[in-house]
């Protein structure tokens, strides 16, 4: 065990770094996992950290699931470790692991695409609706909100460990999916809308989402083979991307439940 | 018109305190309405604002629209306009409205119970979801986020103003319900789950929406008379309490069209 108590140590600058920077972990190829439910998501889908990180008032006392999961383990006064925190109450432990870098897109996994969807909160919240529902890949193109920063990891509450996920694509990198396209939308737009619960979804597939005000792109909508609308009793309301999103990949799962 | 331009003005301070503080429209009797998307929202659904203030700059090229809306307009420096706005990038605009105070529960208008549901952004989805899906009565248990906090508004999308909105309320306020209430969830609890797409679902209905972390609370629970499952094929993940509102308001509403 490591104890460190200066605010200026590399690491302590590091945590730092990651815990207030969105997009830190990309140059830092580190990603920091803050507070047990996420650390414990993380183990229990066999990711092995790098480095465990604990406030001093939970090392003596922390359970060897923590203390035996990394090779390394450092303390920090409870001070300090508040300081890296990004938690309005500060979690006492935390994971640091290798940023994943894969860019490789599966072709036929039930995919998500993520066009420029922004919030970290409606980020976080289709990673675990995509968990749920069997959709095993989501890829981010680029403009959505990162992947991996503590916001989405936060409202990912575990989700993106049961996922294969690839961020900063562009349009074309998606010519590498060999499944039917479907996009959504709640707007009359040029595409003929099937109403979603009339639907034929196929599976595999890959749903579109889009950026919170403009939707899906017009050049990625008009490569979808099937275009759904999701009936609004109520009037003509738009939905949350994220809620519109959990409708779809329940629809789309349930439907071939049999 | 009257331009303003101290900072200890008595407008000035209470805009800021709303703006800032989440339940502060309680005691002041009035909400802070930002930006034009939730203004217009607004006027469209027939609100008379009490006040609108603008920005300098926005004011001589503001549309008549925004400038007879209300009976009396306020100009601030656009420096101080910016330090009453809870935006990152400033609005220029916004209204003055007063607070609704209805406690008056309808007993059979299809409902959204919000027991405990923390996060603004999670309340506001759900009031999307609800006014889209038709549910235009949402009923609020205390220690539910605070429903007309500048937060909530902008997560609502303007969905406040087409709803019948309660909030504070006992659960022996819910008493006045006269209608079937029905509870969800990704647990297997004390209760026999149906699951959602074979569910036979009530219309009307009171629909109930738990805390996040905890769920709907036992107390309440147990009253309702269906309890839904929603199938998770992809695994136990748990969903966020909006998008599992979403799924939940979306076949409740559809499977009634016949």
């Amino acid at each position: 065990m490591n104890l460190i108590t200066s605010r200026d140590n590399p690491l302590v600058k590091d945590l730092r770094r990651l815990s207030q920077d969105s997009t830190a972990y990309r140059k830092l190829g580190r990603v920091w996992l803050e507070g047990d439910h996420l650390c414990r998501a993380a183990l229990a889908r066999g990711v092995k950290p790098e480095h465990a990180v604990f406030a001093e008032s939970l090392w003596a006392t922390a359970p060897r699931e923590w203390t035996q999961a990394a090779e390394r383990n450092t303390v920090l006064p409870d001070a300090l470790f508040a300081e890296i925190s990004s938690l309005e109450s500060p979690a006492k432990m935390g994971f640091v692991l290798a940023a994943p870098t894969s860019q490789e897109v599966q072709p036929t996994t039930p995919t998500v695409v993520l066009d420029r969807v922004q919030d970290a909160g409606n980020v976080g919240s289709i990673l675990r609706s995509a968990s749920a529902f069997g959709f095993k890949q989501v890829l981010a193109i680029k403009g959505s909100a990162a992947l991996w920063s503590p916001k989405v990891l936060r409202a990912g509450m575990g989700a993106h460990f049961g996922l294969h996920l690839v961020e900063g694509l562009s349009a074309d990198d998606l010519n590498a999916l060999d499944m039917p396209w479907v996009a959504t939308s709640s707007h009359q737009g040029p595409f003929l809308h099937t109403l979603l619960a009339e639907a034929k979804l196929p599976m595999p597939c890959a749903w579109l989402m889009g950026h919170e005000g403009q939707g899906v792109s017009a050049a990625l909508a008009e490569r979808a083979t099937v275009h759904v609308r999701i009936a609004q009793p109520g009037g003509e309301e738009s939905l949350n991307v994220a809620s519109a999103a959990a409708i779809c990949l329940h629809a789309s799962a349930t439907c071939h439940l049999g």
